[in-house]
């Protein structure tokens, strides 16, 4: 198969190659913005939606990579285009990275600056992810605290996420399957590292506001979808009891899009399966994107694998 | 003058070759943590303290770099060794960046993956800090809050910092030259991106607790320099108004040690001028590394603006 | 021009010698209810609103003035009735203030005292605020925060007002001719010290709920010319994220009905300008008061002034 | 007896024409700092620290009245002195006023404006609190909540004050005699419209932090009276359960000095007497003005109501 | 008359000897789930709502009775026919009180353990909220704060209910006869001990979230009746000022339905007489269960009692 | 071996037999307070100081249990005379609880009430606790937070502990044999369901103020024997990142004294093994009370569990 490459500021690294200097200001501060966006059937899905939260992101972080919105949606149009001959028969991801470039060792941040910009591709591998489309996976609230939006508001899609992956690991204390849902500082729900959450109570699906969370472009369309279907929708603030007491969970994210999560801090939600709910929005997913995306996520499986969970689904 | 080396996982690379993977965790989470320490006359001070609190910021991090903390001192030491011929007269950082290693894609953490060492020096540049010595600096508190350490303690110290960097840059719409003193959630004061702040109330030396703030090493040392002064201590929470009616204010920090700070939000701290409790702590610093520091900063600046400098000195 | 004359406790005083005790509660204990009305082509606009909303701050401050709202109702088109021979060609506000009286300097707030009611008058002056309607204004978020209603209930339109005051001299170090925009504790918008905010995302007319603001008057009737123009609104939580990404905001208050805001916190907001929704607003409520209200304003600057202002407007 | 004169901005004026114009900041925004001093035997006490405090405040309002603060306590001097003549055999209140001046009507901040500056007398009744040194008076904590220091500052001593007078009324729900002691926003204790609060606990006399509360110079007297004493001192954070399981407990503040509390939120306070710390602080005041402090106001009572006030007394 | 049966862990017992052992973890650790239901007419009212809402709260609580939803309801109803002969002319409580069983005096929760199971009934008396029909009840806000929900949700219906039973002991500090409604951290408005609250703003019936309060059977069914009638509903965020200024105010519980609040914290609402839309949804309610609410509560009151109270309603 | 006999108001009870209405307000609404005490050699330790924090407890909680404290100290020792011949060779617990007495079914608290006095006695069985003597334990941190003490103080020692034993089952996700540690609401570490927590950082013994806590007895005498081996103290607030790089921790409570923590939410405390200066306290406490607290827990344990603990020792 083919090499794929990394775009890096004007020219394309085969991966082994694809690097930044350790003095970047992603490495040195966390300070890079960021999207990925995903294909179904080699085509990038709401593209144009992701490289528009990508300049939101930009600009409230006060820099400006140098390139239109238009501009780099040719770019990275460009950079799919010659990597797709590296993904024979799977997707993949597209992942944007601008950094604010190099970082300044003294305190002076008035030195004009060149962006850094990234953009690589990647298989949509979702081995990991496919059992939960079968027998849901396990939510788990850490201890420590979602970061506030005064602090730093996660509508800015960014890459200084170490409190993410520390209350991560958190949560996989519990179980090393787990994946963590984020409480706010009130005890409310908010995100995780990667995706929203919804839970389904008596036939509403709701979802927490994005007070705390990104406004993910997969639970924006999952919440189009659901309208579509006739399935009432509701974005308010959510607690834990909701999520013990609700009949369906799942969380979205762009790779997976749904994936039901079927326990809850080791309780089962509702019956403790894929729900009706889930699985019409799942449903709903394949028609909107043109394929099974359950059957793509499990045909990645080892067939043995694949039998054997579908032989213990309910 | 020779080439300064930077050490990335074994290997010695020219700074313009010193690179990591774009899928590095460093890149793609911010999940790295780091140590900046610097020479006085070539001598790194109180490394083993940097290395010490390095180790306790991998360990709370859950991640372990493969090296004994003796193992890192030794290798700390052979980066400074190879990097002295690049230094000549003039002393250098240290900084060690340490991430978890390559960025698993999907949500499994569980991959064994091996860390990214990377230890770089710097020339010890003090010319954008030396004007302030002289008249110290115009600190400022952005409307943006720390991060509460529920969330991710300071007390890590950490490359997830875009949350400084977007409360810097609130802060120089104030005023350019402005340092940043970030307020928690409760509006007491922190630290800002570096340092960590001090004032002079009636004689008495204050600082904010290391609740929301990372327990500086150049922080500790200024206390013990100011013990050893007789200068009465206290480690309190502060806020604004305590600034406001200081006597005098000033920031600590690796690089400058003590930067004064004579104005607050646009108003004089005491008088506006580098006060004497500072003045003696500042020559407690040169005291206790055997060379100016003051001097050392003001010597970097061209003969004629330090001739100005301290000509509009009080 | 006729002479201006101040309503105080049954007389009318010359506003040079409008004058109340220093003893007075409003003086001594910001102890003083308010309401600011303005007239459109000398009619008042919803005075009957502006009064019930003043009788409901002084139940809540657990005072009676000895009037009926149809008294003051009744005292107040004679106060301004006596006034508008000073008003030729101008509209005027008209400002009640209602103190608890004279001050018990001991802790005994058991005697009975007579409030003191101050009825005045002012030309609408609008020139500060006329370039506003050309090129917007620059918002601005201090890093003080809002009072908590749990404190003082904003909703209480009161003269205890130096928390703003201070919030708008921080919003000044940033730019002169800032206007605040407060966040409360939270790190939510709430309103500055005499107006409400609102933004246009995407097409919806946003503005925070008044858990932390006034509900005012020129903030209701701005929603309701939305409504009857068909434009969606919506109260919600809103963040400075919410600006910095808005397509258009703008600040409501009595006097200048709208004014735009075009830059926050030093960014563009959408593209800078007074944008279409704004100006539809701006239409709306000159259609409702039977004036142009944005050439009132632009009338009152000198004419160079205007064009100059007119000629680099986009 | 001779009138009372009250300094406003250069010229002396009786009581009763001692006015401002309804157009102050003072009157319109609060905008106004303040000071309350005593006199004990006709001689001011800390007058220089309360002029201090003053002018702290005012820096932090951002404001300069004019006058240095040794012209400002030549003038309190001479108000005084003006002012003996009406104050044969009772001690005097002096009270600083002083506002930002003249209140714009606009949002135009930058207008140079003449502070107003009021200084006025009161004759130092203390009928209203004489019972209190016998037999104590009732604490009672309000369920609004203290204004937190990050909206206003306690420790700017200002006129903004509603929310201390709203939250006292609520207290006179429980109790028409009861004397407020707020909470903050963690619940713990604050201060109250006028005064700080002490308790004793197994012989430590503790006292709330000054985060969300003035740091009265009452406060700091007692504070070294208690020193002086041997009375072991602590200023730590309080709640209510320290209150209800305390030995003693009373406020402070300039006009009584201390104010004994002998029930809190309808319990008793230890026995519910005034106890012997409290006693010995009193003493130490005594000793220290120069004059029985109890007594003085004892004697303002009328001879029947002193009597039988102390023939009720443990 | 017959005598009143209890039912625990299978057996029954006559009042006066149900008892449970005091080392039962209800007793330990008011570890113990419940629901309240009532009788109109002794036909209980939703029990399967308050069943299936005890599920959820023993599924929070992660403990599992024994019994199946079903099972439980029949013996719930079981209970109530064996009691009925008790009840001739009365109707009645049904209450359900399940704790997690015997107390582990160790740190041991592993130990399996039988929950205890009591099921009881009482007299509907309602002499004690009759008078409230006609005058309205004194609702009073403590100066304590609800337990927030990341403590312990409010919507488990449990029996550690020591934090309202204290803020309604303050309350009553207030009057004898207050009805405590407690505000949240924020200081909004959430429930009270047993009921929860609604007020009436120009015509819209508002209720706070249930972020901090449980969502009580009979909150849902006034809202149903509200809409039911075409009277607008509302969750949304109230807080005190919304009281002093409503025009209608009232509690819910399941025995008495609506219980009008006619003074808040001293003050009328509204009128200060139980108002229109109140007395609607009351006649709703009547409806609903097919007999008078008010007329049954006051026929339990004396005959003078009776005519006294309608006598002096307005 | 005796039969063991609980008191309750005023009668002895076999245990089987010792229970109380479901009626009485500990079981209805967790009103009870309570205390535990243990003996040693069969002497009541600190026996006055329990009883006075339990006299504390009921005066907080507004009631009055009908007994002197000294008459409660010579019931209780009566209660341990009489359990005595129980306890061959075995220490005992002394447990008070007293609740308000029977619930009032209505909203009335104003009928007069027996409170229900309960004395009970249990064997000081220490085998869930004796290998964490050897082995240390693991402090987990639950999501879930503590109840702050402007809800419910932590100071009254209740039975109202549901929010303990949810959190306390959150923990037992990560481990069956976690011991919980709570958060509070800013992430500070507070308590678990019956101890305190302290740690050892560079030789200094520090444990969390009382602000979220009880003051425990076991605490004050850890403090106090530390003060007295020359162990440098300090209460103040610690947040998570103290423990995970603390060299040693424990729980201290009653019936264990001290319980040594060697791992922290999956981590090892400082080497992961029990510490010199736990060590040192085990003894202290063992030289106070006049017999070896470990020994005496081990000798409970199966000689070859024993064996096989101490033989895992470090």
């Amino acid at each position: 198969m083919a090499e794929r490459l990394v775009y890096i500021n004007g020219d394309y690294y085969p991966e082994a190659e694809a690097k930044i200097s350790v003095f970047d200001s992603a490495v040195m501060l966390g300070d890079c913005v960021t999207e990925s966006t995903r294909t179904f059937n080699h085509v990038p899905f709401r593209l144009r939606d992701h490289i528009e939260r990508l300049y939101k992101s930009m600009k409230v972080c006060r820099f400006d990579c140098g390139l239109s919105p238009d501009e780099m949606e040719c770019l990275t149009l460009e950079v799919i285009e010659r990597n797709l001959p590296a993904y024979e028969g799977m997707d993949l991801w597209i992942v944007h990275n601008i950094s604010r470039g190099a970082y300044p060792p003294t305190g002076d941040q008035s030195t004009k600056r060149t962006p850094t910009i990234i953009i690589h591709t990647a298989p949509m591998d979702l081995r990991y992810w496919a059992p939960f489309y079968v027998i849901g996976c396990h939510a788990v609230t850490p201890p420590s605290r979602m970061v506030p939006a005064q602090s730093l508001d996660a509508k800015i899609k960014n890459r200084s996420r170490m409190a993410y992956t520390l209350a991560e690991l958190e949560c996989k204390l519990v179980d090393p399957m787990a994946q963590g849902i984020l409480l706010d500082l009130d005890g409310c729900l908010t995100e995780n590292k990667g995706g929203n959450f919804f839970l389904v109570q008596e036939g509403v699906l709701k979802t927490p506001r994005t007070l705390n969370a990104l406004n993910g472009i997969t639970r924006q369309t999952t919440l189009e979808i659901a309208r579509n279907l006739g399935i009432p929708t509701l974005e308010t603030d959510l607690q834990p009891y909701d999520v013990y007491t609700a009949d369906e969970a799942f969380f979205t994210s762009t790779p997976y899009c749904i994936m039901p999560a079927t326990r809850f801090n080791g309780l089962p939600v509702g019956e403790g399966v894929v729900g009706p709910v889930t699985r019409r929005l799942l449903q709903g997913w394949s028609d909107l994107v043109g394929l099974d995306i359950v059957q793509q996520a499990l045909q990645q499986l080892p067939a043995d694998q694949r039998e054997e969970l579908l032989s213990c689904a309910p």
